[in-house]
């Protein structure tokens, strides 16, 4: 392209406002339910360490599900390949908090991505560890990968999960009642809840996220082959039963959380971090996966040719 | 790798035959239950034109659901973007032939690899032309893509089908009593029996999936943007409920068919054909999908980094 | 009560015409959407041998899947238990015409009211015979029941539902891929087709009902203990995914059709025979449940106390 | 019959023991799986004032799910038709403890016999009254109901249950997502488990039932409308996803609990209480069904005739 890629991110920033086709924020956390969906923000981390912004990308959002790439990042680094038997490879085919299939395959979760199987990885994370070591744990991997210590758990996000998260806890008693959870059910779901809670802007997003891009200035987290897998699981079930439709319109491995955060991965060329809080239908940001689909289009980065 | 690709595949092939973990053939197809297993053949088209061969890669057999890949091209190319009305773009989480999903939604596809789907985009594909001619059109675009005009159909499995297909006829009616059908249930059903019943080796394979790879010396068959998307498409949904395992392993958009046969596409790099007929229990080549993922680890064709 | 119960049954006539709440006829049947939904019939076979009737008690209806609980008499007279190897006696807690179940259970349908159930017991009635006997041995069977043999297939409606029944052909493929159907397909679905395109009328169906109630004036077609048992079907079972609620509010075994016809059995006390066209949400004759729940009120007929 | 029921009851009481094919005991509650499976008591309570014994029948068992009968019974006592806005009616189809039509139906049960069921019952039972308060009240309704003041809760068997019911616990916060659930989910489970822990012999429980059977010498606890209606559920969705089974052999009402207790209702005939702790693949006893069936066979006490 002859535009470069910093004033594509001015254009694209503009756009999205101009359009003004925002989606809604989740309602089910009061505390996120707050959050004016009218905001935008981008920041791409590239190869040779240049960090490109546009819009709110120093804002801080709550990254919710964008926490799992970390948490089983962090579990596959120290645990490794053990972790699937307890925990499925497969898209799910269903929403992220759904609990039929849990039935249906005996309380091993179709993959880490959907709640149940999140809240197997946090069983993971929490072993030979309390609540406040595994999530101490936890916040340092991301701030090393994003080499940032101001990253931090907002308490009142945390705090505002708590007293609505019924789904969540229906599913760690669920998961208990197989036998596919160690650690006393609200010891899972309060390490879950808290690290769902972290606070990150999109700079800081696409920082964490360097590693996965495979970046040469990436602090290296864990092993080359582990991040392909990280990155295939992302392709697959990222966006839960949006996950084919995210592969199709953007064609890059990503993780949504219902924040309207979005990190998503185009390997050996970018970490991308994007935000806003508006979602669509299957709980993925309106605005960010056609940030998503823009800049894919626009840069060739698709892993799909 | 300081060892050749060639002598890579020879390796590999031989390997593959002294391990002799071959899987059992589908049963279901009287024609092609009688199939020995002990067989194995890959072909890697390269850009610089070379065609890398080893095994039993001159072996015809049927490609099956393969052929689906080529159905959506052709179907793609000409309808585009209205085909999604018809069918979805998700993994389904479930077998090639169920029809449970189906029921679900209202006899909407879940995508365009299970059965129902595929059932779809044949349908689409008698659109103005009759069974013969449909036929006779999706042949000439295979062959193009090859450029081998020694493709041909199978009538022995084709009719072997015929006689058992039970479970596609159900389907097809089911797709009609949804008014997902434009056809007569039995043309649409005959067309795709004989889609699937096309016979080609890992060199023929190999040669028609250039296209997908954007190998500079493919026949120009549909826009790289729809490129693209078929190559999606194959990742999330190629394998059926064993998708996510094989990204996760392999790392490359792929189909396969239960006649043992896989194309796999390293996008920019190569178009594979491989065939192994014994199957695992997702109903994919047991070796074949062992051999891509050989072949990804020594190569780094993975698209995840 | 001081009120007789012809008096009764002419009030009941009376408040349902005057209520006017009809329902909607069947659509997906050409030949029965075409039926005035206004119409309202009833008739009670008395044990002391009185026929009381109000209403379009004379006119003639398509039974549709009343038929059902006469094709599983004649087999259960025939065959006996080992029908029970092929088909369950469980409610389905789904639509008549589901698939879902059917694969859930691996091809044996929950009960042999769904369509599926009652493909398999029709199945079962050509054992040994052509669709053609076989549709006169159940018509001999009916016209036993009834003492009368004006009872007659309407040749419009079984042509009407064999070009639009696309549900009941996918079923029938689908128990054949199942192994649980051993006619010919389409033998199986058109003597289907048939027997549920049986027409009678209140009176001529209340009379047929009177070996189900063990009424002292009935032909003996079966023995007490298969009598007792398809009262227990129709109970559990009768109403489709409404059976339950049906149970709730009439308390008596009973069998529904889409044409609007209801056959409800008061062990010992009646055999009735109601009609009206329109439908409920479930499927079921909206103002004929009406009727049966009064009518139970009314006489303490339920058998729950 | 020439043989008085009296002796039919020691000589059915002979006969099970003799064939000793007993079950297993529920193994999910530890309190429950240290009883002797080879164990058998009846009590048959006739509309004369006698009631009738054999085997156990004053031996004290654990009622569990046949609680759910009086708690109905009370909560529909108390507000009456309002509770079918918060559960079905219909039989489910699914084993007692699932999750997945819960999620199907948006956090509305199937009926109120299933767990979830029971505990929106349970929530019901809690309006206005503290957890100790609606156990009393609870309590004294059965108590009243077999006019026996012995009757009491088993404290072992509650805080055995306690300590591993999460499917439960994953039940309550799931009805809590939906909205479907006033009372803190603790306070609701733990009320849920404190009456399923009640202890009744097969005498106190054949005089619990009497008000349900109609019986002269019963106390009137709620109207015989809604006895009827509760008759109705038993025999409808009375022994889960056995229900139509228990109702094709037997044709009479009845609650199961999984410490095999049994309360079988003939609607002005007799209202009978069985137990034996061995259960069948479905979660009801054993012995205890068979019983009831030969009882039926032998007295005509049926229901269908």
């Amino acid at each position: 392209m002859t535009e470069t890629l910093a004033d594509f991110l001015d254009r694209l920033n503009h756009e999205i406002r101009l359009a003004g086709d925002w989606g809604s924020v989740a309602d089910y956390i009061p505390e996120l339910a707050r959050v004016d969906p009218a905001q935008f923000g981008i920041a791409v981390a590239l190869p040779d360490g240049r960090l490109l912004t546009a819009g709110d990308a120093e804002t801080g959002f709550s990254i919710q599900s964008v926490s799992k790439v970390f948490s089983l990042a962090a579990v596959l680094g120290r645990i490794g390949e053990q972790l699937w038997l307890r925990v499925g490879r497969e898209p799910s085919g269903d929403r992220f908090d759904s609990i039929l299939l849990l039935e249906q395959e005996k309380g091993r979760p179709r993959n880490p991505f959907i709640n149940a199987g999140a809240l197997v990885v946090t069983d993971e994370l929490l072993t030979g560890r309390t609540p406040r070591q595994a999530l101490s744990e936890l916040l340092g991997f991301i701030r090393a990968a994003a080499e940032d210590d101001a990253i931090h758990i907002d308490k009142a996000v945390a705090r505002s999960e708590a007293e609505t998260g019924h789904r969540n806890a229906a599913l760690v008693h669920y998961l208990r009642s197989y036998g596919n959870l160690r650690n006393p059910p609200d010891h899972a779901l309060g390490t879950y809840i808290h690290h769902c809670a972290i606070e990150m802007s999109c700079v800081q997003l696409a920082r964490a996220g360097r590693f996965l891009a495979g970046l040469p200035d990436a602090p290296r987290m864990i092993a080359p082959r582990k991040v392909r897998r990280i990155n295939a699981l992302m392709m697959t079930c990222g966006q839960y039963d949006g996950s084919g439709n995210f592969a199709f319109r953007v064609g890059m491995p990503a993780k949504s959380g219902v924040g309207g955060g979005l990190l998503v991965i185009a390997p050996g060329k970018a970490s991308i971090g994007i935000w806003s809080p508006g979602l669509d239908g299957w709980g993925n940001s309106l605005a960010g996966t056609l940030a998503a689909e823009r800049l894919a289009e626009v840069t060739g980065w698709s892993v799909f040719g």
